[in-house]
């Protein structure tokens, strides 16, 4: 009732260091801004946590912070970002997302606006993916001890029995598969922050593959592992793996798609694709016998219709990934020792 | 391999923007600073998540995001306070807590010493509870973008079948208990950070509560809701229970326990310790008719034994909490408009 009578400016407000003190000013701005945009029975409960029933499978959980700057990119912004990544990182396992958790660092003097459309960004692709965000947290910094919102999200799912991908089952012989172009995120992102206008503006390919796996599990095919190549791109992603598998990789650039707009900002810029953060993208590992099959799977989901095989694991007792380029020549993929893009997500 | 030829310099190094970048200087301060701390086998699986087994009871999911200054006060550290903090969310509601997630935002220049000095500060702190932190994320912001560290945890628990604890269940007549003194917390933090010498020093009552709640769970009293008095402090969390339940509530001032210090530095500050934060303290609501056995339940427990029946709830269209003072005469307990003390968890 309190609530009622002290509606919080969105228009014009800003955030204040009140925000997260723990009392009435909290509590409107939890009330309406967040519960409105993220409104299911488990907030309801108007508690510090949420009671969740039984599960009778296994449980996965994962967590991520996202610092991504600017807040606003191309193809979306670190709402959606946050419940696609967190999201990922549980279909990556083979898992079934349920449950999201959200915990807002505010900046103090951050736009009210800008905070409701991130929110209402986070509900709609929570939403869209069918979990929903059940409890969370708001801290305010001072102004200059922050950058406006830092989103740190824990995702909770359920995985069948039966399902076990690790990076441990790879062997020599499998192969490599990509479910399509690399490394629009990190050129969205860096375009945005940069004021760089690229003829064919890049989008952030930012999305929940959840689905996606789901077509892959159902398909038959004897996956090992899944990977989000995220920070760092493929490259780590597939040098990561090929240490903890203990093997070698083989790839064939002509195979990895990238979109020409990305293929040009690269060039452009001296980036490598391969190195370049994606935020919708997964790599697959399978047995050779079952990848057409996989293969087939995936390009008949929206996610994965320019899937394309790129190449297979083979014995090295140095766990290098290679590459044999468009003009033949092969060389060692490396990853990076250290920054190339920073606060990309 | 890579990781064990560039051992971190943990006594002279700082954070650097390469830590937050996904290659390798990423993966040599998660092998290196947390995996070593936070040692444990979901941690092992070396995935962005972690596979935990089937629970057969009702699950609790909560998360915090942890911004206090200083990082390190009497009684605690930001890393113990996150471990508590989230636990505790667990614990009130009837929760064993089980696993946990940390979510690192570093800024630029953080020293690693700092660092380690927290991770082992939090892993030693989650060992002392029993649960795991079982899966994490780390980011890095630019010097100034940031304040040194910030950490989001979450955690997830499991609630026996027939506990049900809610602000809901509570009902005129109902007694109102405190597990201990308040206010030490905040004065704690505040102390430190504006480096005021009180004559005691006060020390945070940081301290995970999931065995004095399960202490109080086997005493057989009939429990209706439970919570921590943190941010807002015991006023903020009487208020919100009486809002919720839609009753009043009527105190004693000599029945709440307040150290001499709290209480001297309150007084000096113009403080009330009502409104101060706590970390390691309760509110219980039970039937009137158990209020001693629960009283004794919690005296008997180290974190409870200076546990107090501090007032009952009344009707009350007004949802007021009212509290007769020491020397006669009754005041409403408002919470707070806005801020008192910030970055205080």
């Amino acid at each position: 009732m309190i609530l009622q009578s002290h509606p919080l400016d969105i228009a014009h407000g800003r955030i204040e260091m009140s925000h997260g003190a723990g009392g009435r000013a909290m509590v409107q701005l939890i009330h309406q801004l967040f519960a409105q945009a993220f409104d299911n029975p488990w907030l309801a409960q108007h508690s510090d946590a949420a009671v969740l029933p039984a599960l009778q499978e296994r449980l996965v959980l994962t967590c991520d912070a996202h610092v991504v700057s600017p807040l606003f990119f191309n193809g979306g912004d670190i709402g959606s970002l946050a419940v696609h990544g967190t999201i990922n990182d549980l279909a990556m396992l083979g898992a079934r997302p349920l449950y999201l958790t959200a915990s807002f660092i505010l900046e103090e003097g951050l736009p009210l606006r800008d905070l409701k459309r991130i929110a209402d960004s986070m509900a709609a692709a929570a939403r869209a993916a069918g979990v929903a965000v059940v409890t969370g947290d708001t801290k305010v910094v001072e102004k200059g001890k922050g950058d406006g919102v830092f989103i740190s999200t824990s995702g909770l799912g359920s995985v069948r029995a039966g399902i076990d991908l690790s990076a441990s089952r790879v062997q020599p012989g499998d192969c490599i598969l990509l479910s399509g172009s690399i490394g629009e995120h990190g050129i969205a992102v860096l375009s945005q922050r940069e004021h760089l206008d690229f003829d064919t503006p890049i989008a952030s390919d930012s999305a929940a593959l959840h689905a996606l796996v789901a077509a892959m599990l159902d398909s038959g095919a004897r996956l090992r592992v899944l990977r989000d190549p995220t920070r760092g791109g493929l490259a780590a992603t597939l040098n990561e793996i090929a240490q903890q598998a203990g093997v070698g990789m083989m790839l064939q650039e002509a195979a990895i798609p990238v979109q020409p707009g990305v293929e040009a900002a690269c060039e452009f810029l001296g980036l490598d694709p391969l190195n370049i953060a994606n935020e919708g993208k997964l790599v697959a590992i399978c047995a050779w016998e079952d990848a057409d099959q996989l293969l087939q799977a995936m390009r008949e989901h929206p996610l994965g219709k320019h899937a394309a095989i790129i190449g297979k694991v083979v014995e090295d007792a140095h766990c290098f990934v290679q590459m044999t380029g468009k003009l033949g020549g092969r060389r060692v993929i490396d990853w990076l020792a250290g920054e190339q893009l920073p606060r990309i997500c």
